[in-house]
């Protein structure tokens, strides 16, 4: 998996607008195969999403399988100026950074003896679920690792079917012991979208297998996102450090 | 319902910690029969917190019944200062602001025709709910309105039995549509308790006579408080005032 970021001067567009716009822009570089190719998928094998930092707009864009970095890397790292359709200025990518996180360190960190028990998330990006046709606008253990638990399995399902009794298991043995979280509607397609964002730390109690497990979902989640439209803008999300 | 507002300049404690001594003076306070009788209720007829206000420290108590106003009312206005037993410094009185809202007052905004379909709650100190044992600290219509009107029924059983089935009408035709939260863990009795503060908005669909309710339960609420421990300091709550 791959993680770019773009840093362009900040435009007068909000993340949740320039974030819309740039998903138009990238499918607009592809081959139509590919474009078409990621329409039928039930999950994308990318996200992105746009932060606020200081005097930037931080374009982030993920790619989770070997296919979309074949296919978008070679695209991405050749970007100096983005034109979009409907924004007159141009965007300069005035620094860009490029990350990894091959699937074999995912597997490692899985394998190894994870010794911590509390995970702090930030949702960096407005994130939200629906249940049953309703979109939920309060975190669950539930909602967060079923999210990222799909994304994975559907993303590489040679390595991981999803297993809804690890996922009841995780349920049981996780609380949300702390948070600070707002709402904030995210726009896409003129629909105004509940939703949520801010941080929340996770505690796990049991096995260490468990531990690892969620280690290695939430490094994922790193670039897969969580919940839904994590390719229009929405669920971007990182691990905090851990202050020491 | 009376509340009283007593002003202190700012003590070296917590809101946490002088909220507990001033529960423990306040019942020091009271003759022994009242105390003994207050022991023995399932909701208090008081309720008490304490708020940072720049340079003071105020300390809200309300008085829910008639009773409670006859018996603490009196002590209460006679306050000039306080002399906590385990704290040095006296706390001076700077300023004392007493508000009431007449029961009589409550069934006229129930019998008004109540226009506003959505009300922001302040919940101005640490907030929790206990479901079948275990903490529960994100809100959910059904916690906030069940408290109220549980609260409500027990402190006026003459004018309001608890009624379930309007409990489930009202969380049908209510939604909490944002909100901005966070954890505080509150301390009683060397126990840490979670909970969280911050505010939300509920929006009610339905009936005038739901909105009148609501209202009316709110402004209720705004004296008895809402979820557990209101009188140690938890759950006290403001309606916040719409912009016009």
């Amino acid at each position: 998996m791959k993680q770019l970021k773009f840093y362009f001067s900040k435009t007068s567009l909000s993340s949740n607008d320039l974030a819309a716009k740039l998903q138009g822009f990238l499918m607009s570089q592809l081959s139509k195969e590919y474009a078409d190719f990621l329409h039928e998928q039930e999950t994308n094998p990318y996200s992105q999403f746009v932060l606020n930092e200081s005097s930037y707009q931080v374009w982030v864009v993920n790619l989770l399988t070997e296919q979309a970095c074949e296919e978008m890397q070679p695209i991405l790292l050749e970007l100096e100026r983005i034109d979009l359709e409907s924004y007159s200025e141009k965007l300069i990518v005035e620094k860009l950074e490029v990350r990894q996180l091959p699937v074999s360190q995912l597997i490692e960190l899985f394998n190894s003896e994870e010794q911590q028990e509390t995970f702090t998330i930030q949702l960096l990006t407005p994130t939200s679920f629906k249940v049953a046709g309703e979109y939920v606008i309060f975190p669950t253990v539930r909602l967060l690792f079923q999210s990222l638990m799909q994304k994975y399995s559907r993303l590489y399902p040679e390595l991981n079917r999803f297993d809804e009794e690890l996922l009841d298991y995780l349920v049981q043995h996780s609380k949300i012991t702390s948070y600070h979280l707002q709402t904030h509607y995210f726009s896409v397609h003129r629909k105004k979208l509940p939703a949520f964002k801010g941080k929340l730390t996770i505690k796990l109690h049991g096995a260490s297998t468990l531990r690892s497990f969620v280690r290695m979902l939430l490094a994922f989640g790193e670039y897969s996102g969580v919940g839904m439209k994590t390719s229009m803008g929405m669920g971007g999300m990182k691990i905090e450090e851990r202050k020491t």
